[in-house]
């Protein structure tokens, strides 16, 4: 009899302790979580790299190792164009991509990332976040088990890299250039032959003439990559991507797994490292441009007004063509140029009106 | 003697539940930490307020409760303009507001807050979080015990509200105008009669003419606030505070006492919620500016090119006149502005001839 109080006494403290512990998620030893993070860009991609690492470090210390996330960058645990898969089927918890790499499955995914003379970042990010933009991504992703965040972007790139001058449209007919997605249905309208290559290709092929023009990101980028001392002309504005948003996503499975507390940890982290890429890239940009001028080598050329005038007018033609084509894409451009259209008379009076004011001459 | 065995088991049981519960600082009583958020604002400003309490909320649910922060709003615990000091002293341990009400203590603070004519959100948090700006910051702040963090923008403001029409200098003599720091020295500088008022006088003092103009926020906020009411003319650009930066204070020795991953915590909810209130004040904007078109009470102008020249050069006068009486201005104006023309240059060929290129009519 006593011997079954002493039992009881330790059943009872046992168990005490054990749903102290129970109340406390994050100290259940059964809730230390090991996600895999894949990314679909080489290892050492200048500020993505950093940005990635930063959250991955971020992660765990915030949960206090509760959430431990390993980064594979594109190559090293599948290539960078099946991160989505990756994601969808569960085979990693995490990737880090962009959106309009999705196209082919989801066409309205480009939407996302940018469209050719759209939003800014700026805005874009107020239509996700504030404007309906999440909900519908997020409709679009969860038949495939995967769940979107907006995170950080590389600003307003440059028009891209070209070894011949772009005086009128007639220099566009032929044009073999490397441009993806929305910007090279519209270089294809015009006449021009836009070009898919990997990133491993396309020093080689503007060396050697296969390719007359490229774009990539934006100085900083594009200078790591070389591609100023291959290409005689630097062409502005990046009518075709004004600031693409980059894109975290998360298994559902997994994301279910997550306690209320870790949830909190991974959109903070997500947040904070987004708002570190956008802001890192601007600074890092404007000193790889300076040094792009500085040294000389290159020709920095404004695309001519008619030119850019026309590449509107093909790419409102592209906009209809593929919302003609697909129910998802119609419903997101809807709602993106809706936005847009609001918050253009908003730009109108504020960032572009100031922006110009600067410029006005001191008497 | 069975008694003590007993006992023994039950310390060790006890004991045993105890030291397993310190191997995990999160979860010692010990580092529960209460912490007060003072903010500069009215409760119930918009934007403000809801990202306010989401950085409490976010904190609170990250920590497992370990660190709570309760807000008080401007005049519930503390004056508005007393947020500093009370961080700084330590009868508050964090306060949320913007950097130029501490002028009067610290003349550079308000160049982390915004500079006339300077550069809007995207640049100013380059060159805090990439371009020297937050080591300055703090640098000036440390004395105080005060660590400062950028957290946020209200966006390119409007030039104000006014009831007569500026279309020369002439016509900013004599102004009286409510419009506080830099900007206001510009407009004294121009002839005008910069008044401060509290948030509590403005209404009043326009709607009775007691003031003829009266900048505040942007269009959110100024709706709000019954602006539109009251004045024929809504003005634009805001050349005087094109992307105020909000500013999250830390008083150092309460920062001091959290652990490594509560100090992550913070920084990520400063960052989430900073990143909340720009986005989200973007797409408030520019729903209140259409509902002020919509209702068509208000005439939208903008300032003529003369008048936005000599407020420019003007401006410049005034920021070199406070570089000339202050060292500490002197040092962070020269940091600003030396990032300030790299990232000129930069917005030049890509935020400023993209906004352009949109312009260009389709043909």
């Amino acid at each position: 009899m006593y011997a079954f109080k002493i039992a009881l006494v330790f059943i009872l403290l046992l168990s005490g302790c054990s749903d102290q512990k129970q109340l406390s998620p994050v100290e259940n030893k059964t809730e230390a979580h090991l996600w895999k993070l894949v990314t679909a860009w080489p290892p050492n991609l200048p500020v993505n790299h950093e940005v990635t690492e930063e959250f991955a470090k971020d992660i765990e210390l915030m949960s206090n190792g509760k959430l431990k996330v390993k980064v594979f960058n594109a190559g090293e645990l599948i290539p960078g164009l099946q991160v989505f898969d990756a994601v969808s089927q569960g085979a990693v918890q995490m990737g880090f991509a962009a959106s309009y790499y999705w196209s082919g499955k989801i066409p309205a995914s480009q939407i996302f990332t940018v469209v050719p003379f759209g939003m800014t970042e700026k805005g874009s990010l107020a239509w996700i976040k504030f404007g309906g933009g999440l909900k519908l991504w997020r409709e679009l992703y969860e038949p495939f088990g995967v769940i979107p965040y907006p995170m950080g972007s590389t600003g307003v790139q440059m028009g891209g890299w070209f070894n011949k001058k772009i005086n009128s449209m007639e220099d566009i007919q032929g044009l073999k250039m490397r441009i993806p997605g929305l910007g090279g249905k519209v270089i294809a309208k015009a006449g021009g032959n836009p070009i898919l290559l990997s990133a491993a290709e396309v020093y080689t092929a503007l060396e050697r003439g296969t390719i007359d023009a490229t774009e990539w990101v934006g100085p900083l980028h594009d200078k790591r990559f070389g591609l100023d001392r291959i290409a005689k002309y630097y062409y502005y504005p990046g009518w075709h991507e004004p600031g693409p948003q980059m894109e975290m996503i998360i298994n559902q499975k997994a994301w279910d797994q997550l306690s209320e507390p870790l949830k909190k940890i991974v959109e903070a982290s997500i947040a904070k490292s987004g708002l570190t890429l956008s802001t890192k890239n601007e600074a890092e940009n404007a000193r790889a441009l300076q040094q792009i001028i500085d040294e000389g080598k290159v020709e920095l050329v404004r695309f001519p007004d008619n030119v850019l005038s026309n590449l509107k007018k093909m790419n409102l033609q592209v906009l209809e063509e593929e919302a003609a084509k697909d129910e998802g894409f119609r419903k997101v451009l809807k709602s993106y140029q809706d936005f847009q259209k609001l918050y253009s008379s908003y730009e109108a009076v504020t960032n572009k009106a100031y922006d110009e004011s600067r410029d006005i001459e001191s008497k």
